[in-house]
């Protein structure tokens, strides 16, 4: 018979809780109970999981101590700092989408496609990455492997659901002519080079981000990574600009195959049919979609690809589901 | 007393066509009369110029062989090449906003702030650049002066204004929910990255453009250069994420200053406030406006910056007014 597990899920309600129930549902992920947390003001609610109705319990460290055998944190770094260690030390498997642990050396940070391997040296807490760093290398691991990458430069085009319900909320209240609330300026209609709080180095906490996160998953210190990250009017599913410079010469085509083969990855890429991906395309699926693939003749050996994906899913529910399956020993069942 | 000049428009219905009519006003230009063409359909109509009504001429090889002395072509290309060289030879300085005389080596390519000069070895034809290209070499040309530049990355997210009314048109009617007609994919909450069309090396029109006219006017044939245009749901303004590596070091705060005091730059460049540049805020002005200016620490001495500026204006009409007021020795009386 097939190992069941007690699953747990913190942060139900928002639009990445509200992703995880429906991934975990899609994938057939083995529950034997759901236990769902939110804060006071959604307790006593219900959240459908497949067609069930499920009760939500306030986030209270006595109501988490009930047996979880594994929790996806889909709260903020506060509160991720707040219950991991908790709950890790009871047994239970934690699997964070917060940035609180992913810089920490003992905390694996994983994507599977890329470094699997390492979700098994955790100490009951695995770090998902930021959304625009998870699909960035599920894209680039295997050129890396395949042609050795020197350098990246990174241009994203972010959409507003990477920034909770409230950033969708914003787009549509600025959609209708109304002021802005939550962003710095109405992003209906508008570009804003500004994700997260500036550094003192004048790049923000998503551009440090994805130059720390890309490192550490691909285990390449050395790769050389410059970003910048911008938000665009976009409800679902962060694009990105990624040019590349590689150690070793390519052939364009065999560049072309070695995506193709990627796990995770979908090749897009027929021009001459306007066949390449789009954000509105990559919404509500789990892969990561790469076109525009070609050749950048402005240095020796380098490409140009277009990388999209559903920033709530592989960028966040899909991939934290995927590292539970890893390290669980489930087959996953996805039906995408 | 001020000379004054007969001055024609082609093309006075577009939204480039009415944008020139408010520079050409804004500006106080020397008009001693005014001729606008657009097609039969529009001949007969009247357009605003400074609150005075304008009578629509029908664009035809008698209509406009009425003794011009400057003639602002915002037509598309095979009509350019059709009238062009007919009023050239006719003794009428044509400045030309599509991309039919670009390519061409006996036509110069000219943003005023940066190759002038060009624009008095003119053949009575003068090629105004791409939109994307024009605001990227007023900001890139004071730092290749200042430093060398060995090599440029492009990413940009591009207005629909910049593909024409039909581009404003349907990205209004996709946000009103209904279908696509113009773009290949609906551009309401979506990026669309193909900007005209696709040649055999994978790249666009438009990039192809912004690599080889970044080229030609900052007169430096040597430069590295490669570019991933996109279309952005906004309706005026382009943006674009430049990464830059140079020939020279470069103190951080040395170069903010040459773009400070670089002809045709505002420097919005102040984290700490929230200060940088979007196309909102850029829309309807003059200016190429530069923020999120950084040391890009992957290269020995590179920088990354965000550059935004009115597709119509800096990127079109303004850029071709200033071309004439440079070489028809006129004062220009911007109000901008």
């Amino acid at each position: 018979m097939k190992k069941k597990f007690k699953v747990g899920l913190l942060g139900a309600t928002g639009i990445v809780g509200k992703t995880f129930l429906r991934v975990l549902h899609e994938r057939d992920f083995p529950v034997s109970s759901l236990f769902l947390f939110a804060s006071s003001r959604s307790a006593g609610q219900t959240a459908d999981f497949g067609g069930e109705k499920i009760i939500i319990s306030e986030l209270t460290h006595e109501n988490v101590m009930c047996g979880m055998d594994v929790a996806f944190f889909a709260v903020d770094g506060d509160l991720s700092r707040e219950y991991a260690p908790v709950l890790a030390k009871n047994g239970c498997l934690v699997v964070d989408n917060s940035s609180a642990w992913r810089t920490d050396p003992e905390v694996p940070l994983v994507v599977p496609e890329v470094n699997g391997e390492e979700a098994f040296k955790h100490k009951n807490i695995i770090a998902n990455p930021n959304c625009s760093t998870a699909q960035a290398v599920v894209a680039l691991n295997p050129l890396h492997l395949a042609y050795g990458i020197k350098r990246i430069v990174y241009s994203t085009y972010q959409s507003v659901s990477g920034a909770t319900i409230k950033g969708m909320e914003d787009l549509e209240r600025t959609l209708a002519g109304e002021p802005h609330k939550f962003f710095p300026y109405p992003i209906a209609g508008n570009c804003i080079p500004h994700i997260d709080t500036f550094g003192s180095d004048g790049y923000t906490g998503e551009e440090t981000k994805m130059i720390f996160e890309t490192k550490k998953i691909m285990r390449a210190p050395q790769l050389k990574i410059t970003a910048t990250t911008v938000r665009v009017p976009v409800f679902v599913g962060h694009s990105e600009s990624i040019n590349v410079e590689f150690e070793k010469p390519f052939d364009i085509d065999e560049l072309k195959k070695v995506l193709a083969n990627a796990p995770g990855v979908t090749v897009t890429d027929d021009p001459s049919a306007n066949l390449y991906p789009t954000p509105l395309a990559a919404a509500g699926s789990d892969d990561v979609y790469v076109g525009r693939i070609r050749r950048d003749a402005s240095v020796e050996s380098g490409v140009n690809l277009w990388v999209v994906s559903d920033n709530l899913r592989k960028g966040a529910a899909t991939n934290a589901v995927q590292i539970a399956e890893l390290v669980l020993g489930v087959n996953a069942g996805s039906k995408n």
